[in-house]
């Protein structure tokens, strides 16, 4: 990769349009890479370390642990069982492990998490194949579960037996809660059980309401089976959480837990940290400042035609198209991913403690280049 | 289980010998249950806090990570690799599965941890089969190579290709530096790579000697090809660490890392937590306070002969013979593990935060029970 | 499906396009639906018949398996390595098995069995991810190698490791060996390695020219490291054989057969059918009648515009299109497997024992119908 | 191993208790190394032959399976379900795959084959760990159900949930019905399901009594769950087939044969091995043959102190104890397998096709080293 426009050190650079040298205004202190950039707010950290005196019984017997579970009786008012693991991609695969009945295959969309994002660790600790549905959205649709039913009864052929979906999308986008009751009433009318990974549950939530109702309406009422509900990109430290809605699955799942290798001994670092998520609604709030940052950014640069921003963003990311010489610049000036490059396509994603001023500086160094 | 000996809450019971109504001294604060009840130091929690101050790439790409790697090449005096992990079971099959080539097997203690305590964790992720040993000291010993080198060449068994040690073992027991060479040359020998788990590695560099030197004499210059660093043990929250002192199983670490579930996205807060354990040989203090508090216990004890504690700790457990009868007015008192009830062993274990008066008070409970 | 066109015990029918009722001529003894439905060659079963006298070592011990070793050798002039194995499914797993690295992935095309056709066995037993590319002809290519090489080194994805492809393709075609010979060039510059899927390899030879050095051509001369040369579509009963020419995999395969389930204890019944099959390289002479009766099937039919029968069998199968009223009634007459429901299109496929009288009578059909 | 005693070709050798030069008989035509070193009896290849005319469907859609799995309801005499596969390991794989629940773990003695025979096949395709009980003579036992019950809700445990027995058992003794009646009892009582190995059922009917109620005493009316019905040692070429008396497992059973490799295309040529074998029993005539035959060997040789074969077969196998000098010179004369070294044990078995001849001829030989 050749950088023959850009000097970061002092931010002077030649433009690729005009050819002249000229300077890019200082790089915001935020990234605008991911929202795992992020610290952890500083309410975790005061649960955390609350929670850090004495000795407490290991593996979820502590009191802290059993009060955050009833946290999330009251989150979703239902009797659901929540089971904390220790990060995004072992919640995935700790909660399919619990849910797969022999031979099952489960159906995602091809820009899925679990397909695209996790090094194979669904194969190889599931041991199962990923049926992928191409999208254009990364919403996967009730069509695609009539389609993959053709395998049923197919000896030669994966059953499928979970729907997996993402929300917030791989792609950014949110589904609406008639979306996803569409899909786990498809899914069931067929015998199949429906998975939601809540990596980003917080933006999803703010997005669709901000309020327990709305989280309510796109999971529990909705009729997800089981979902996990993330912590770590909302604000937190590490850990995650599955929440089971279909109690079938947890006959097995506290040994599936470990057996996944997701259970933490001091489980009281976990739990501490939903706590203090999960009161006064922090995890809403934090999501909704990472959706309000990507609205910002949006509202700052959409103007730019050859970014091509048609829309504004469901949630905290957005996928612009930035040529590749532009884009080199600005990676190397405020670093940020390459989507996908074949239409030069990258992604810039907020995270919940970006400040307005960063977002206008990014805003600066964007317009800058493009303009 | 009947209880009827013992009323918690007013600490009285019948002695199961004298048939009297008695009272037990108030229970310790402080749990001899395991070394995962306590929280984490002070300084881990700063260093965590310190870490968590703007924004920085995930997956270890941070400062704080890259710093921390160097600080365990200067540890070793050696260019080794160090890859950050969850938890100890995820560590243990993320590091094994670097190492392992088709049809391996992988030979360990029957005690050891992998084998009884990870619910089938390595069997599921790694589809390996444990050859278990069995021993009296949860050691394994040179001559146990010989003996499944029997197994070499038989196209109906899997080919030993990995010995399996922990250090401080399960048993509590620490092998010498020279155990651990032999070990590993009659492992190196016929071809096979030596893994150690080193879940309680601070409480047996204590142990050794309680310097760096020591430390390197039973690792590196033994001749292990990989090990784990714990920390959470050792008084940190989460997190362990894998050393790879053989570097040809780095080749594919970090993918193997992130297909176990192993690899965190916020990693520098557990490096953080490493570089507070590095720094000043914190690791050893604590893992010395610990072994100290299980030698002060032991000597306040010992004296009791139907406990059986022959011989000294040689870090921080104590696995005591105590009857039914009695062993449940104790465990109701201040809860401990039941060991192996066949022979009507327990477990006593003392982590690093542990103080004196506590000790006491536990001794002086046993001591009216048992006495 | 309805099916009121179709009246099979008297092979009376309404035709969809004139409404007429008529009559089809007598349904083919032979089925052109799969070549797996025809039995096994006479000299094939006297060669079992010869091998059944008598006491044997198991497990491959005894000198027909040797013998027949020898005579993989002498087809291609090259000091193989052959393993029998039970079927297509399960030499294609203990193949991949032996030669899989942690965190290996395996690039494929879409239409491959082993991701279409196995029941997700590799996923399973191999505990690996297929990346399958999209193809028009089943056909991969040496640019879909460098298209996945963008993976190399993005922790997040596994890595690519092997090369899968499949001759005769799944689609009926014959890579030429200048096409493999790229292939594995491309493959190898990036440290990969290339298996070949042999299942019908009698009809590949036998397309390619027919004689052993076409075999060698395709296989030894450009650079295949591992490949499966089938027995049971050929003309046998059960039994595949994997050849390797990159000894380097040979180090741990007998294990890996048999944990993969594939050692048979009587191996002397599959060698002695491959013996049969390479005397006077009868596999290439079944191979060529298998694809000589496709051909004459394509000449018979291909003047049907509406079949879309382009260009003619590179080996024993073609997909021609017919509309799903037309193809119920003839798959009721003479039953053959659909292929892509959503463009009407079919599969017919000739075993090695067909007789021109059968094609004859299944092209009479078929004309009928679609005349 | 030196063989200084030994000389093959001349059947000379020094005794290691005289030291004179003598000769042995001339060795045996039969082995007695295994019972998988005898052919297939005639009537299995005629039935072979007789089922390879003509196209059928494959898969197990043809009339030759469909008619064997109705055979096997009359053997039954219950609605059982069959399933047919290629050898003992991938049935043994096919089944517990089919039976097993996430988290389950394997219940079997510390000798069952799939523990010690099978290349870590278990835990590599099921992922599964085996929870090995030590034995005296391979016999599980409703104790050791009840032991691992312990492990029943620890979360660091896998659950125990198939309990593996074999029949013959890999000791050569044969569980009474009301041994396997008492498992089963013990198993369903708290939750566990009973899987029986039965590569050698033919023996164990034979052994039990020679008749179809005899078998269904054993396996059926004992409450077996889900059984292999072994061909190949009892005089087949290749097949084993699994018999479903609890059909909940087989749900998704049709897949798991196929994911587990072990789905034959050409199927009729197992289900044909099958119909001969079932009718007139000739797989008890076979296995009583068998049975007999080492009969005849333990009454030869009993009397020989040093053998310790202190009680007759009970099917057709024995484990006799030999000296190392002692046991070079037979084994270089007539091969037959070390058992157990530690103790000096090897095994004698017999196959079904062992004439009284060459039991004399090796009986004499035995005779001639050990008197």
């Amino acid at each position: 990769m050749t950088k023959t426009y850009c000097t970061t050190e002092s931010n002077m650079w030649i433009s690729p349009h005009t050819g002249l040298v000229t300077s890019l205004p200082p790089a915001p202190r935020s990234s605008f890479a991911s929202d795992n950039v992020a610290g952890a707010h500083p309410l975790v950290f005061e649960a955390m370390l609350a929670a850090n005196a004495g000795h407490f019984p290991a593996y979820g017997a502590d009191p802290i642990t059993q009060r955050t579970e009833t946290s999330f009786r009251e989150l979703f008012d239902e009797d659901v069982v929540t089971q904390f693991a220790y990060g995004g991609t072992g919640a995935n695969v700790f909660a399919l492990a619990s849910m797969l009945r022999p031979a099952d295959a489960i159906v995602c969309t091809s820009h899925s998490h679990i397909n695209v994002d996790e090094t194979g660790a669904p194969e190889r600790v599931l041991g199962t194949k990923l049926i992928t549905v191409p999208t254009r959205d990364a919403k996967l649709r009730p069509s695609d579960i009539e389609q993959v039913s053709s395998m049923f009864g197919n000896q030669h052929a994966p059953q499928p037996g979970i729907v997996a979906i993402t929300q917030v999308t791989e792609l950014g986008t949110v589904y609406s809660p008639d979306e996803i009751r569409a899909i786990c009433e498809a899914a069931h009318a067929v015998g199949m059980f429906v998975y939601l990974d809540g990596a980003r549950i917080a933006n999803a939530t703010a997005s669709l309401g901000g309020t327990r109702a709305a989280l309510r309406s796109f999971t529990r009422d909705a009729g997800v089976d089981v979902m996990t509900f993330g912590c770590t990109k909302a604000g937190g430290v590490f850990g995650e959480a599955v929440v089971f809605f279909n109690k079938s699955f947890t006959n097995r799942s506290i040994y599936v837990r470990k057996q996944t290798t997701q259970l933490h001994s001091k489980m009281r670092f976990i739990a501490a940290q939903y706590e203090a998520m999960l009161k006064d609604d922090l995890f809403i709030t934090l999501g909704g400042r990472a959706n309000a940052a990507a609205m910002k950014l949006f509202n700052s640069l959409h103007d730019i035609e050859s970014l091509k921003l048609a829309t504004a963003p469901d949630a905290n990311s957005m996928f612009p198209i930035i040529s590749k010489p532009e884009r080199e610049i600005l990676q190397s000036w405020a670093h940020f991913y390459d989507w996908d490059t074949s239409i030069n396509q990258v992604r810039w994603m907020t995270a919940w403690d970006v400040e307005t001023a960063e977002i206008e500086a990014f805003a600066a160094g964007v317009r800058e280049v493009l303009d």
